[in-house]
């Protein structure tokens, strides 16, 4: 470990909190999804703790339509912003933090999104990411006139196309074109305009985007899957990667394979930080922390533990089957397969039964779980980051306010007393607080010229 | 006209301000349309002002492939930022002035758009409007995967079904659907769910949406068709309409006949407002006024000025002509056809050479210019809303940030003093200032099912 090395933190912040009972619990306003205040004191927060970034998920539907009323009604967060809004908003009250947001390749057009990203990056001077994801959700395809999703590798063939797109419509402009010179009447370089030109299987895009470079050059390019194709997507274009593993050694087996697969793309082991999600509920001593877990976990009402554990499944339908009774047989699917693969081998490792399960997945869902003392979250992450398992973390508080707030006032100092985590921020932008370099203009495209 | 009549104003924030060459006025910062703060300090003033709302445009493209570098060197604001994460940051920085988005239902999809609106209007706390329009543009087309935009009566026919589809999104919760009631678990009242399940010919949108009902019920609808396909649409969804008029007499003729057509629609006559833009050019004295609007005039790049005349008519293309003679004879097109009706006219009448068109249409472009005092703004303004040509203005200051702070400090007080324009805000959301009426959830599918 190099002495500059240092923990990288996301803040990921969920309306009420992680946990799926989060909303029920006293310290979580009502209806907190659609209350900027809420966000924007969560932001300032995470800005107080150094986090290098907020990180707001998506999704793009409300409810699946199969899902039976007495679950849906019993679900909370069910409606907030929409991601892009909801960070513009939060560039104007925060001044360092970086502002992450979700959005699929799958529902969006690439110059939409790519405008979105840019104008936000330009917004928040620098600070902006995007997590790309695909959507495999039936609810999304029958909010945008589609009868089904399309199948997992096509999705991953579009979400490559779309983010080389992306990066083109960024390129459209030399960082210094907007000469503006008011004597002359030149407003613009002429050698300046690079209009991507685009002409792919998926899309055909003239461009030059009306924004522009960012701030950035790119926003940073964040991204989640771990099936085969999403970790070459991702060894190809990420440059942090948000990940769920309940065991170190699961998180360690996937930080090798990805790292290894930098160099087929040129790419330095440095230029792509690994990120497992965390849910840690922490308090002064073990039995507190136990304590406020216990508070939580009894708030999961039967009837919404049920439906966790088949929706993260895909939908399998549980009903039959009892509920201190073990999980059935499962077949394979076209769904969310990482996830499930997480899911599947954690009940059978441990011999849950279902109810045994949906409690164990009920807060971190399939990513690590940690209750206990500041020292206990402290030692976790060093063992991981030092371990050759993360380069950071996605911490994802059991409930918000108070679940973030926990974090950086006992976490924070500990990892910093250890030099583990910084004491200010470095740069002005999301890249330079992450130790990522900005992109040259035109590189990417330079790249894919010399693939094919 | 009764007493509580009021003039409606819109602040119509372009970055350098309306005129052709107002980028190179010494007054406009360098590159306005990707400073926050530059738009942040129009958006206080304006709302220092009173004004019921601040209105951005928007366009999908930043070049016409086909015009000559020459011209697009010399073009300012080609960028900028994308509005609805403008007005998201603008939310934050103020409390009473509404903010209006342009945004094109033909090359966005309803989910995602109805979605962006409502999530701003819940950050502002009521206070959004949205501006649809079609796209006519060929540059836009190639950028969203198309060889061509849509003829007009089939851009309008998706327009219609894409603002039904957007407001059945809209109301697809009741306003107290989320109940949170932690005691119980349950979160959503069950009877207050209402997808919209939406089949038509353009989009299948299933919802329900995952935003609650916006604090407006709907966002204020705008509009600025002037077609007869364009007035229709208006007639039965728009509450505000922005159009272009060089004469108190057409736009009498407009303000008639629009409002003529609103009973057909079972609506009241003061359930839309009809906004004409205005361009001013305001000074103490007249003499002044005049002066100012030389010093920007003088600005004019003559390649500039003939590219904005073509550009207007649709891209008719006029090098071959003199520019001190006069306009040639045009064909009808698909293009624009409110703006090549109103500029072809306007040359005819006055007998004007190509050069002076284009200054005569640098600042307003088609809109009603005036360069005088406050009381001949005032004036004219009163003789619009008094004589049945308006009920309110968009004023598009030629240059900012001091075109927008000589409207509020000089003509302001002046409409105030002859009891023509608010003190204070009425109301908390752009509706109440408007007096417009918040929609009763579901109206707009009742009235559906009645006409069919």
């Amino acid at each position: 470990m190099t002495k500059d090395r240092k923990i990288r933190l996301g803040a990921f912040v969920r309306g009420p909190g992680h946990h799926v009972a989060a909303w029920r619990h006293p310290d979580v306003p009502a209806n907190p999804g659609l209350s900027f205040q809420h966000y924007a004191d969560a932001a300032r927060t995470a800005e107080r703790g150094l986090f290098d970034m907020v990180f707001l998920a998506d999704s793009l539907s409300a409810r699946n339509g199969e899902q039976p009323i007495e679950t849906f009604e019993r679900t909370g967060h069910v409606v907030h912003f929409e991601p892009l809004t909801l960070l513009s908003a939060l560039s104007t009250i925060t001044q360092r933090i970086g502002l992450v947001a979700t959005a699929s390749t799958t529902y969006w057009e690439p110059f939409h999104l790519a405008r979105l990203f840019a104008s936000v990056d330009h917004l928040s001077g620098g600070r902006t990411g995007w997590n790309d994801v695909t959507s495999a959700d039936a609810p999304a395809a029958a909010n945008f006139s589609r009868d089904q999703h399309p199948v997992h590798a096509d999705r991953y063939d579009r979400a490559e196309e779309f983010v080389a797109v992306a990066q083109k419509l960024w390129d459209s402009w030399d960082d210094d074109a907007f000469v503006a010179d008011k004597a002359s009447g030149i407003a613009i370089e002429r050698h300046g305009i690079h209009a991507p030109d685009h002409v792919g299987r998926h899309f055909r895009v003239k461009g030059p985007l009306n924004v522009a470079r960012p701030p950035q050059g790119h926003p940073v390019i964040v991204q989640a899957g771990s099936s085969d194709a999403g970790q070459q997507l991702a060894a190809r274009t990420a440059e942090v990667v948000f990940t769920a593993h309940p065991t170190l050694e699961s998180a360690r087996g996937f930080y090798t394979e990805l790292k290894g697969r930098l160099g087929g793309f040129g790419r330095s082991a440095d230029s792509l930080k690994i990120m497992p999600g965390v849910f840690p509920v922490v308090a002064p001593t073990r039995t507190e922390a136990e304590d406020k877990f216990d508070a939580i976990q009894r708030l999961v009402d039967p009837v919404v533990g049920v439906a966790l554990v088949s929706g993260l499944l895909g939908g399998v339908d549980l009903s039959g089957h009892p509920l201190d009774g073990p999980l059935p047989e499962l077949g394979s699917s076209d769904a969310v397969k990482s996830r499930l693969k997480v899911v599947s081998e954690l009940a059978a490792s441990r011999n849950l039964t279902i109810r045994q399960l949906y409690l164990a997945i009920a807060g971190a869902r399939g990513h690590f779980q940690i209750v206990g003392t500041p020292k206990d979250v402290a030692d976790m992450m060093e063992e991981w980051f030092t371990g050759g398992a993360a380069d950071g973390f996605n911490v994802m508080p059991p409930i918000l306010p108070t679940g973030l707030t926990d974090f950086v006032d006992l976490v924070i100092p500990e990892l910093q007393r250890r030099g583990l985590f910084r004491t200010a921020y470095e740069g002005r932008t999301l890249r330079e607080n992450l130790g990522l370099a900005r992109p040259v203009r035109g590189a990417a495209e330079h790249q894919e010229r010399k693939a094919s």
